[in-house]
């Protein structure tokens, strides 16, 4: 039994507009910061114990039932520990 | 002149109480999943051009005066491109 870090990627799927991003480039655009392709997400930290095999199954459900929408979001994630 | 992919990552400061994971995490539980030290920060991506150290300090200049609050939430960033 080890405790890993799980750390989740949220982001809205390319085809779906980002009205929160959009925002946000025209804020910077008025502060004098030209960015483009600006897409706000959410990053999700979370620890779980067990074996490595077994928490990899929970994250990936948990990240694609519980914590993304698979119909407008994609979702990514990594392993942090022991 | 060179375009670069900035992901940006913002989570509150370990101190700051974060409701929206403790909710999570009771939901999670409620599923039967276990996790603990839930935290729900925000993932940014934007694309700048320029050369990369002009690119660097604007993207730090952004993070941590736009897309983040210096008091309650830490900003970590990383550059990707040519």
């Amino acid at each position: 039994m080890s405790t890993f870090k799980a750390k989740i990627y949220v982001t809205l799927k390319p085809s779906i507009l980002d009205p929160q991003g959009r925002t946000v480039e025209r804020a910077l655009s008025h502060l004098g910061q030209q960015a483009s392709g600006v897409r706000v997400g959410k990053y999700i930290e979370l620890h779980m114990e067990g074996e490595r095999s077994d928490v990899e199954a929970r994250v990936q459900d948990v990240a694609t039932t519980v914590l993304s929408n698979p119909v407008m979001e994609d979702v990514r994630w990594e392993l942090e520990g022991a």
